[in-house]
């Protein structure tokens, strides 16, 4: 059994580790792309769908892995963390996330504190956020019901899709929404519209549950 | 054991999700690759490959995972599904289809009701949707009986390799193709070649069958 | 159990979809690439490391999933296959990686008989043939031993590799040597070449056999 | 039971077949990328990440598949390698390294002997070193203990993912980083820079080690 300190401190290393591959790979994939923004999304994507299935794989007897406050909440509602946990998760979360921004801009030799100018704002990101958030949701909750081994590999491939998929290239997650108000980069996004993504993914989130809690709930089969 | 509905459900929301990956990723690509198509093709092939396996892993024990009426026609033909219940699916697949593309269009911000003008025709797109499906069928047929948990990632990699080896980029499923007309974007398909389409489909997914049932009938080893 | 002539046609099948991979998947790679030779070669890795976990997958308890005369060479060697069955299984891993790349040639609608121009000769290209069909057969026998149920991954991987670390990039395959002579399109080899290839492919082979006989022959634990 | 001499060389064999990969990929992909860096580095990363995972799955139950002498020193310190043969597996490991180097060179026809004049040096680089080495041995204890298997995997995903996120491209290893010495490619680091690397590797790894041994360290469930 691990203690709590044990799982907070899982969480905050793999949010961390997640935000410097998102932001840092970010950076280099727009450095070195030449203007072609596709093919620096491809070096954004195949990095954080691969670092995913690491994270979820390693850290996941630990903490559960979340690494994603909508994510926590999810659980909190199906009680299977409780409320003062999810707190300390989600502050864990959320600090890890920003530590991450910072170590990778370090890496880049940066400036550590920043703020992005990027904006991703209008109906079309919200439900794009919408969107990627029901679905990674549904992912984590049908997959640990059909193939729980699967579910780190399911979250890496399904993030990967949804780079692409989304308008919003799917954040998803309201630790990395707000870590990436720190990062004036390719993955940024302006500190005004955090809020706004913010909502969307928590309104995805409890409407995944909701469908999931319909789809998945099998009777029983009786003699 | 799943009801009826829940099953019914599960095709229509996996073939959303798989058309809002097919749909919404050309769009993504196209927009980002600057007119290089073999760059906007990775951007299109590397999600749909990756969101079929988290699809089939996760809806596969509620419904099998068909998202495809010619693998439906084909378990039909089996006897592994009765022919209302595959009728059904059909439907759902079909409806799921539209509305993912629906979906993938909100995302992106452009008129949501669209008809392709995209020319997808000819003999050799023809027989390029036969060895398509032909190699879809195969794979899932085939895969079931050497290792049945591989079933997801097999299909997933199998729908990877076909995007590129196919002058076609595989659509092999006639719900993808019906979907595919209602979207004037990178992966439309104009709605007056959709039935040729289908019809090279469901060829390749009966000789799938065909071949199978010689290549896949072992003799029980006899003492 | 599986008869003979279901395992030779399990060969044929397999190596022809293996080659109407590599070749079609060059073709599509190198008409959208727009010049970008790198981004040609990646449409072109991606699809062929995909299509082979795929078909050794679902063809490896029928056949073996050799699709390769070296492979089948090494299995004779080491008497886990007869003479006259491995004489067998090279004719249809040949004819099947022909009708592969003409049912390639067929669905790009291009002259379905071709002979490549294109040279792939000299000292350098022969050393990496050696060392890809070393690698090759190296990850098979010692995959084999450590850990059976990857070799399909395993092999989808090491090919996806070599196409990138050998100067050849990687046929590694006398079947595939022959057919792609028979396709002057990206993948092809001009038939006067084809020898070296596949001379410098069975030196290869040979060697791993002899360096895995040595590296993997694990003393029993004896009490 | 292996032999020693059998561990050695699976060392030596394992860390050639790593940098001939390193090295072969990245002047393969840099003669083909016409000046795109991105599109060169996703030719040298995806090849790096594949062939790790072969590599890790089938000499790991040989030698525990180290190739790389900051793992050695990490399970030296934790007992589960003696001191002698961590040190030969470190020489072991150098030699097979520039032996694949060596390769890399000859089967792309150029000097075999060179010496790289590509700078990677300062605090930024050195920080991003500390950190993929950190990233790596962390990877490997934490998966060593949550899910064993998947050990080749997860260091394939997790160097994919370094390759892009820290800002020296992840060489996390003191053989890999002396070996790209010698080589005036892609890969290559200017002989004058490596003793910066491995120091910052080192220190990646032993904090690493510290944190897993808080981190990993679950009390046993009393009744």
């Amino acid at each position: 059994m691990y203690t709590n300190l044990q799982k907070y401190c899982a969480e905050l290393i793999g949010t961390a580790f997640l935000l410097a591959t998102v932001v840092g790979s970010g950076i280099m994939a727009e450095n070195l792309a030449g203007g072609n923004v596709a093919i620096a999304l491809l070096g954004n994507t195949i990095p954080t769908g691969a670092i995913l299935v690491v994270l979820i794989t390693m850290l996941g007897p630990i903490s559960g892995a979340h690494f994603n406050p909508a994510v926590t909440m999810v659980f909190a509602l199906k009680k299977e963390i409780s409320i003062s946990d999810s707190a300390i998760y989600i502050i864990f979360q959320i600090i890890g996330g920003i530590l991450g921004v910072w170590a990778a801009h370090m890496m880049f030799d940066i400036d550590v504190m920043q703020f992005s100018e990027k904006a991703r704002n209008g109906q079309a990101q919200w439900f794009a956020e919408i969107v990627a958030t029901f679905g990674l949701v549904f992912t984590i909750l049908a997959t640990l019901k059909s193939a729980a081994h699967a579910v780190p590999v399911a979250v890496g491939l399904y993030i990967t899709a949804a780079y692409w998929f989304t308008a919003s290239t799917s954040f998803a997650n309201p630790a990395v929404t707000i870590a990436r108000g720190f990062s004036n980069t390719f993955a940024g996004i302006n500190p005004e519209h955090i809020i706004g993504f913010i909502i969307a993914q928590l309104i995805g989130a409890v409407l995944a549950l909701a469908v999931c809690t319909f789809l998945l709930s099998a009777k029983e089969k009786t003699a």
